[in-house]
């Protein structure tokens, strides 16, 4: 097992990405290493790598990878293959091909290997310190509390590390002030107690794994002073697509008078969009919900509803912690506010 | 498969009970014939058989199944320990131990084996009532809905037919109104999914199983026009302890403006109780959460909260559908009207 500390899903190392394989977290704690661009795009594609910031970092190593026993005249052409064979992994996911292409216009100026890695580690300590920055800035929103609910994971394992939403959990740990956390178990998938339990116990923060129907109890409780989630895709009056299981625990914090906060990089915000009513929502497979561990869960005449996303509307969410800052409401106007700050 | 039509978990047939195997469902349906009281037992311990009202009435039947073959003088002596045999299998089912010593009332007081077999089918005979009742009762209040939302099952499979919350459904649909049911699929057990699911689609009745997440989006988008749920107790202010998550479905139906239904028989009142806070809620084993159809779903370093029930306090709730009839608020005084009706 990895040591007691902030877990890193994946890292440069001897000239190789590691990567912890999440598919068989939590019964496994496994590192691949991956040393060249095939191997890279596979664990794109089968999930072993995740979370939209840790796909495009790979994604850009994986870049580097392909081309770094290349010399001469193929340059051109072959970066173009290696652009186009790792971005095929995960079509949808922007992050892939926005790194990849980054990496990629390096390469096509400077023609040189060294610089295609220098580029792939720039994406990766920027990640890094967006995160560090999300963190920072929402710390002094949760400081005061003993424990928070969070949902799905929006932690170090999608990211370089940290995270969004537990990064402000991370950086109070650095400043020896621990939080409890409750993880909704987050079906169908259990991202929460599969991902966001492993990776919190790893840090040494002590964790509860609940049913997502219990949260309302946590609420009424007072178990938690706060609730902070990531997000999917934000709408530019605010309005927010994240995890199936936000928009209620948003409507619950509210009913039970705790705060409900938003964490995500700037760059989630869809300016293009002037509200949530424009979110594509994916409904994913049926055999997620259909199929538990390989036995039949839901009988053959029943349909099945399973919506990966929700969206939840702007007023029920008290702040955005951003890389930018915090940003509280009135939202339209707030949003605006940073669009072209002075970083 | 059984033909299309409403479900019965148990009936008797060639002086035997015949059960359908919950355990197995929804994968197979299969009838067991239970002809002895030792097979009436392990049906009942291994939740072969299972709800309040089914496990009575099954234990009722296996009181005969003891008697049938004896004679004489040991009468007394065996009927004490085919009871006492019978109500250990699930010691805390109240409805199991007051079935049983009703049977052998009768039983002490006639000595006679016909009168043991008369006074279970009288007790299968009346909760069958009074479903039906509760289904008549109910019907007009969902008569103008074309889809309602549950959670568990409080259906036909846990009572002699019909069930509780399912049955005004089932009422409807024997006026040739057809309902669609929305269930959530009920974390940790799948109870939604599993059974709920099971015994509407055999019944005809359309279902949509959907993650206990999503049902705040289903009352958002308006894809239902109430929620219908059963008790486990209900406190005399009206407080009610049901399966964990039904608190969090009563506030978010609150919020959409959406009735909120509870449907029990008026024995679930625990008139000895002045309000939910007295209402002791078991906490079931970390198990449940923690290993999903054999594989580890949680982590070793994490902690599991698993609460079976929560407590709807009796302000979210809009009315009791009962065998006395709909119980509107303002609740301590209208339940306590009940208390002695004329039937």
């Amino acid at each position: 097992m990895a040591d007691i500390g902030t877990v890193r899903p994946l890292w440069w190392e001897d000239d190789a990405i590691c990567i912890v394989d999440q598919r068989l977290l939590p019964e496994h704690y496994r590192v691949r290493r991956l040393g060249d661009v095939e191997s890279v795009r596979e664990a794109i594609a089968t999930l072993a790598v995740r979370g939209a910031p840790a796909i495009g970092i790979a994604g850009a190593f994986g870049v580097y990878l392909g081309m770094r026993s290349l010399e001469g005249d193929d340059w051109d052409r072959r970066l173009g293959e290696v652009a186009e064979f790792l971005a095929s992994a995960r079509p949808t996911a922007v992050n892939l091909s926005w790194a990849v292409n980054r990496v990629v216009e390096v390469g096509r100026r400077t023609r040189n290997t060294q610089a295609l890695l220098d580029a792939a580690l720039t994406i990766w300590e920027e990640d890094r310190r967006l995160c560090h920055r999300i963190g920072e800035f929402g710390a002094p929103l949760l400081e005061a509390c003993t424990a928070v609910l969070t949902h799905c994971n929006a932690g170090a394992l999608g990211t370089s590390e940290w995270g969004t939403a537990l990064a402000p959990i991370y950086a109070l740990q650095s400043r020896g002030k621990i939080l409890h956390v409750y993880a909704d178990e987050t079906r169908p998938l259990w991202q929460g107690a599969r991902l966001t339990a492993w990776e919190l116990s790893q840090a040494g923060i002590p964790v509860t794994v609940i049913p997502d129907s219990a949260a309302a109890v946590v609420l009424r409780q007072g178990r938690v002073q706060a609730v902070v989630v990531g997000a999917d895709r934000i709408a530019s009056n605010g309005d927010t697509a994240n995890k199936i299981g936000t928009y209620g625990l948003a409507v619950l914090a509210r009913h039970h008078h705790i705060p409900f906060y938003v964490a995500a990089p700037f760059s989630t915000f869809d300016l293009s969009l002037s509200c949530g009513a424009e979110i594509p929502i994916e409904e994913r497979s049926p055999e997620e919900l259909v199929f538990a561990g390989g036995r039949r869960i839901v009988p053959e005449g029943a349909a099945v509803w399973n919506p990966a996303f929700d969206v939840t509307p702007a007023e029920y969410i008290t702040a955005f912690i951003t890389d930018r800052g915090v940003i509280p409401p009135p939202y339209p106007e707030q949003i605006a506010k940073r669009i072209r700050p002075e970083i």
